[in-house]
C-alpha cells in the first residue's frame, strides 16, 4: 500500500471521530472513496441508528454527480454483512461496483469477523486490511472492549496533586487542576456514554455532571448511592442538577427508596454494576469520583490521571484499596501519552505492560 | 542585536554548560570570538579557579594566529573586573583592543555587578547586555542563588508512584522509576557540589552517592544522623560505600560519635545546616532522601520529581509534614517542563507562581 493509501485512510480515520459520542455503543467509521487519485466522496457514521460511514459517502459522491463504479473505498473498519439497524454495506458496495477496497480493521466482533471481506473478495472486489490498524482500533478501543467482552470500557479519571491527592484530609479539592484540564475532562465525557460518581460527590459537589461542549450528547449519570443517600436527600427537598438532563441511573441496596425518583438497581458489586451497564447497551463509562475509583481498579482499561502543580502532603489518597508491601510487585501501567494542560498535565495510561526494572 | 549575535552567543552557552560541575561555587561561563563574521577563537571556564572564558578564547585565537585586535566577543556572564583567583578579564579585554563586547547577563554578585561592563566602556568597547539572558540566568541558576543569598540552591529529588508514593509501607522503594529515569539523576548530581540523604537511606541502602557519568567530579556527601547511627554502625563495623570517595560530612547531635571516622557538625536544624554548606563553599545540594525532603521543602530552589508507571495505594508519601486543610492554602509548584524516561517521566518544577484559579 502506498502513501496515498495512507493519506486517504488518515483522513477516514479523521472523518470517524466526527461521531465520537454520538455513535455509541456502535464504532466510530468514516469512509473515503477515491477515483482516479482524486477524493470524490466522504462519510461517517453520524449517530447511533442512522446510516452508516460507507453509505454516506457513496451518497456524497453522487450528490457531487461522480460515479463510483470503478472506484476505491477506503473505510476504517470492515464494512458489515449482516442486517442491523441498516442494510449490510457489503452488498451495497458490491453493487455499486467498486474496483477495490481498503479497510483499516476487520470487524472485533467475533461472530461476523472477515465476512464482509469475504463477501467482497468474492464478488471480485480486491480488498486489502490492515492499513494504519493500530490507528483504528486505538480509535474504537471503546467499542472493541464492549463487543468482545460484553462488559463496558472502563476510564478511571482523576486529578492529584503532585504529591498524589485528590483532596486534603478535610475533603477541600476545589481546584487541584487549572481550566484547561477542566476543559479536557469535558473531551474526555464526550467520549464515554456514562460518568460514574458516588453518593458523597452528588451530596458534596451538586456536579451537573454533563459534557459542556458544543455538540454534545447528554450522558448516562450513574450513581453509586449504597444506602440511598441521595434519595433521602431529595425526600427531604434537595434538588439536584445532575437530574437536568440524561438519564440517572442509582445502584444501591436501598432501591424503594427511588421509587417514583430515578431509576435504580439493587446491585453494589463493582463487578455486577459493570454488567448491569452493558446489558443496559452502556459501552463505555467514565469514573470520576476518586473515591470510588479504587473498586474499579481492577476493572480499568484505561487511566486519566491528571496532576496539579499542588502539594497537601497528607489527604486522600486514591487507590487506599490497594496493599502494596513490596515495590516489584505494586500494579504497573503503561503510560500512553502525556499532555500538558496549562499549569496542569494529563497523564493517559492502560493497566499492565511497561518494563520497569526489577533489578539494579 | 542581530539573529547572527544570537548564534555565537548561544554557541557560548552551549560551551559553557562544559564546565557543569566542575567551575563550582563559580559560574558556568563561556565565550566566542568573532571577527569578520568569522569564529576565531572559543573558551569556557573549565574548573574552579582555572583560567576564565574569556581567557581561554583570546588564547585559543592566538593559539590559531588570529589576531583578537577589533574583534566582538561573546560572553554568557559580565567580564570580571577585580582581583579573584584570577586577573580582571575586563582588563584584559580592553588590552587586547577588542572592538565590542555582547554579554548576557551582568554579574549577579551585588557587590561587582556592572563594574567590568562600565570599565570596558570607559575604555571605548561598544557593551552590548542581556543577549539571551533568560538561558544564561537559567544556566548559572545555582550561582545566582548562592552569590546574592549566601545560601545554597536546594533540589529536591524524588521518585514518585504515579499515586504519590516514595515507598511502600514496609519502606520497598526498588525501583519506583526506570534505568533512563536513574540514569537522568546521574545528569543531576553532576549539576550540584553536595548530595544529602538522611542516616535511614545510608544504613538501608549503602548509597555510593557518587556521580557514575564519564567526567564527573566527586561529590560531597551530606548526611543527616541525628543520633550518630551511621557512626554506630561504623564502630560495629560496618562499612559504607560513601566514604569511597569525596567529602562526607555528617549534621548530627553526637558529632563525638564521628571523631576519627568522618567531618561532622553539631546541628540539626534545617536552615542552619544549609548555612553551614554555604559556609563551607558549597552552592549547591541535591536532596535525595525522600524521607528528609519534608523538613527542607520551605527552602527548596527546585524540584525534580520522577514518577515511575506504579500504583503502592499506601505507602510512604514525601511531604508529610505540610498540613493542608484547604486546596486553595497549598504550596503552589510552577512546572518547568516534563520530560518522558522510558517509562518514567521527570517533573522539574520551581516553588511558587502558576495560575491555579481557585474559583468554579
Amino acid at each position: 500500500m502506498s502513501s496515498e493509501d495512507e493519506k486517504f485512510m488518515r483522513l477516514a480515520l479523521e472523518l470517524a471521530k466526527r461521531g465520537e459520542g454520538w455513535v455509541n455503543p456502535n464504532p466510530m467509521v468514516g469512509a473515503v472513496i477515491v477515483k482516479d487519485g482524486k477524493i470524490i466522496g466522504v462519510g461517517w457514521h453520524k449517530r447511533f441508528g442512522d446510516k452508516h460511514a460507507e453509505v454516506n459517502a457513496i451518497e456524497d459522491a453522487k450528490r457531487k454527480g461522480y460515479d463510483v463504479r470503478g472506484a476505491t473505498m477506503y473505510v476504517t473498519l470492515e464494512p458489515c454483512s449482516h442486517w442491523g439497524k441498516q442494510p449490510p454495506c457489503a452488498d451495497r458496495i458490491i453493487r455499486e461496483g467498486f474496483k477495490r477496497v481498503v479497510v483499516a480493521m476487520v470487524d472485533p466482533n467475533p461472530l461476523v469477523s472477515g465476512r464482509g471481506i469475504e463477501k467482497m473478495r468474492k464478488a471480485g472486489i480486491e480488498v486489502e486490511v490492515g492499513l494504519l490498524e493500530e490507528e483504528a482500533r486505538k480509535l474504537n478501543e471503546i467499542f472493541i472492549k464492549y463487543v468482545t467482552s460484553k462488559m463496558p470500557f472502563v476510564s478511571i479519571k482523576l486529578a492529584l496533586t503532585l504529591d498524589g491527592f485528590i483532596a486534603t484530609e478535610t475533603g477541600s479539592s476545589q481546584w487541584i487542576t487549572g481550566e484547561k484540564a477542566r476543559q479536557k475532562v469535558q473531551e474526555l465525557r464526550r467520549g464515554h456514554m456514562a460518568i460514574m460518581v458516588g453518593a458523597g460527590t452528588v451530596l458534596a459537589d451538586d456536579p451537573r455532571l454533563n459534557c459542556r461542549l458544543e455538540n454534545c450528547p447528554e450522558k448516562v449519570k450513574v450513581i453509586l448511592d449504597r444506602s440511598g443517600r441521595v434519595a433521602n436527600a431529595i425526600r427531604e427537598g434537595r434538588k439536584f442538577r445532575l437530574f437536568e438532563d440524561g438519564r440517572v441511573i442509582f445502584f444501591t441496596e436501598r432501591p424503594e427508596l427511588f421509587e417514583g425518583i430515578a431509576e435504580a438497581y439493587p446491585i453494589t458489586e463493582p463487578k455486577e454494576i459493570l454488567k448491569k451497564l452493558a446489558e443496559l447497551g452502556i459501552d463505555s463509562v467514565l469514573i470520576e469520583g476518586g473515591r470510588i475509583a479504587c473498586q474499579f481498579l481492577a476493572f480499568a482499561d484505561k487511566f486519566y490521571l491528571f496532576y496539579g502543580p499542588k502539594l497537601f502532603g497528607n489527604g486522600i489518597k486514591p487507590f487506599e484499596c490497594l496493599k502494596v508491601q513490596e515495590a516489584s510487585e505494586a500494579p504497573v501501567v503503561r503510560i500512553e501519552s502525556i499532555e500538558r494542560l496549562g499549569e496542569s498535565f494529563l497523564v493517559t495510561a492502560y493497566p499492565g505492560g511497561g518494563d520497569v526494572q526489577r533489578n539494579r
